[in-house]
């Protein structure tokens, strides 16, 4: 019989293949008895460790990976500015692969970084994404992965976020305030982490002003922006359309915009429109925008120096913990009465 | 002795690096003569290829270096998307390298690619290059290398470019027909071969509707947003400010506005303004902004697509063509009377 990998020992012991290469580098968060377990049908099947596999995870690439949806999207373009001047000054180098918000070409990213291309991954998920186990099979790699904006709850590691449910909250008390009756919020996916959050804030904030959450108010939009603007239209040829907008990703501001120019509804007279948004043209659109501006740099910053804290150690461990940076709520024109 | 490099026998050759690197290769660039001088030579000497390097040069890293001024740049970003497409098309991995103007930056970044990180090289030159040595070393290793956007002139190498001179003149000459009397023109660099062409541009429509080349309405801004905004002030305050401005980049646009709202200014009843940008935020702006819009996209498929041939060749010889994909001029009420 052959070397046995990690995977066999595991499957024999019942136990997670982290759980097996957490026991053998003698982890603290493994228990001694099975770490006892572990190591006694190890050395029962002979099991060696793959010097290759090992030197792949000794930071031999000084490459740090970098998963996101898009480019073209101030965000994260300014994400990346942060992340790249924290990897320039550690000396690594940065490997941007960008999902384009597919789920399938995520899972086929990710499975590249198995082989050890790279040291380190930053991730900010797809908005097709609902499922983690792609992510957890690369951090059972013993890959450190830290995720920033776009998370998956359910995998063990570290996130930067920005504080989704406040903004969300604070957008939609700020268009109450300003007179707005119906106020509807435009999501891209229903399954991630950032729209549920700016969506339940949106949700808390009616409720706390005694205004009736209706699911029709919550409209779906999808990753091309030809069709959002007709779906933006329609919702605005309706008898009873909104009289304010939540625009909770910044591709969706120019919909709002063009659309209402189509129909002849005055911003913010007819609607009131709040993007999510970090572009810097905001003050010069028409009229000025009122953002909700996320601390896109400092978040990619944050992000990449948890990463590299984790790969200053030995054991390459990320400390589980969610790192909050608040966002800002710039009020301008588009909002005014 | 130990093995001499190709270095050393270039020098006791009196040639370049590359010929001889070329010369061993039996490129069909190099004469026979100096072919039979270079072999001659280097059997004398024991010169016996290094391995390690050669298998570097073998495509090994299935990597391609993507080096540009900046990513939150709406050109920047789609080229990038460009350049992406093709790379996964390829089963290739991009490594993206901020020079964020510097020319320092870029030396040592280039720099870097020597060891042989990389299987090729994707540019555009930031504003601060003037010389192009460090990319004439890369090159020279036998690393190929393909311009896109902002180029050098001397390196011998395929370029993708778009018809910066004709839209430089293209953009004067719309402004002289709508009224302009007196147009700046903004520029982020002197170097730059991007900025000079669509000086050139600009001087020669002037020059062709007989209106003098004032050297003062040709403004130098720099890489900082809010001193480009008290330059461009400064200029419209100016008892003999322009009626018409041309913004050579995209981040040039935002301070022309903000300067023209506070001194009161009407675009485009005081002054016509015209931008070099792939914003697509440009029709929402107040007023909506008159464009010249880069392929981006398609030049930054283009050049990853022309550093694939290049890569698919035995030699990695790039080459030696330029490709002008045009950009397109729309016209928007920034530029309206």
């Amino acid at each position: 019989m052959g070397n046995p990998t990690i995977k066999i020992l595991a499957k024999e012991l019942n136990l997670s293949v982290a759980s097996v290469s957490k026991a053998l580098r003698d982890s603290h968060e493994i228990s001694n008895k099975t770490k006892q377990k572990v190591l006694a049908l190890a050395r029962q099947m002979n099991y060696v460790p793959n010097p290759y596999a090992s030197s792949l995870r000794k930071r031999v690439s000084k490459t740090i990976a970098v998963v996101l949806p898009e480019v073209a999207d101030s965000f994260f373009s300014q994400a990346i500015n942060g992340i790249e001047a924290v990897a320039q000054e550690k000396g690594y180098h940065v490997l941007i692969y960008l999902t384009h918000e597919s789920f399938a070409r995520e899972k086929a990213i990710l499975n590249e970084f198995k082989s050890g291309r790279v040291d380190g991954i930053l991730i900010s998920v797809s908005g097709e994404t609902s499922d983690s186990k792609h992510i957890k099979d690369v951090a059972e790699e013993g890959i450190p992965l830290v995720f920033f904006d776009r998370v998956c709850e359910d995998v063990d590691t570290a996130r930067i976020v920005t504080d989704d449910f406040e903004s969300g909250y604070n957008a939609t008390s700020h268009l109450i305030e300003q007179g707005c009756k119906k106020i509807a919020f435009l999501s891209i996916s229903a399954s991630l982490s950032i729209s549920n959050n700016r969506m339940m804030g949106y949700k808390k904030a009616l409720k706390a002003h005694k205004m009736k959450v209706t699911e029709a108010d919550i409209i779906l939009c999808s990753n091309d922006s030809d069709e959002n603007y007709r779906t933006i239209k329609d919702l605005l040829k309706k008898k009873t359309r909104p009289d304010g907008i939540i625009a909770s990703v910044e591709k969706l501001t120019a919909g709002v915009y063009r659309a209402c120019k189509d129909l002849k509804l005055i911003i913010p007279g007819d609607v009131k429109l709040i993007s999510f948004t970090n572009l810097q043209t905001a003050l010069i659109l028409n009229p000025p925008l009122t953002t909700i501006t996320q601390p896109a740099f400092e978040m990619g910053k944050a992000a990449a120096s948890l990463l590299f804290k984790a790969l200053d150690k030995q054991s390459h461990e990320v400390k589980q913990e969610t790192v909050v940076i608040p966002s800002t709520l710039t009020v301008r024109s588009s909002t005014g009465s």
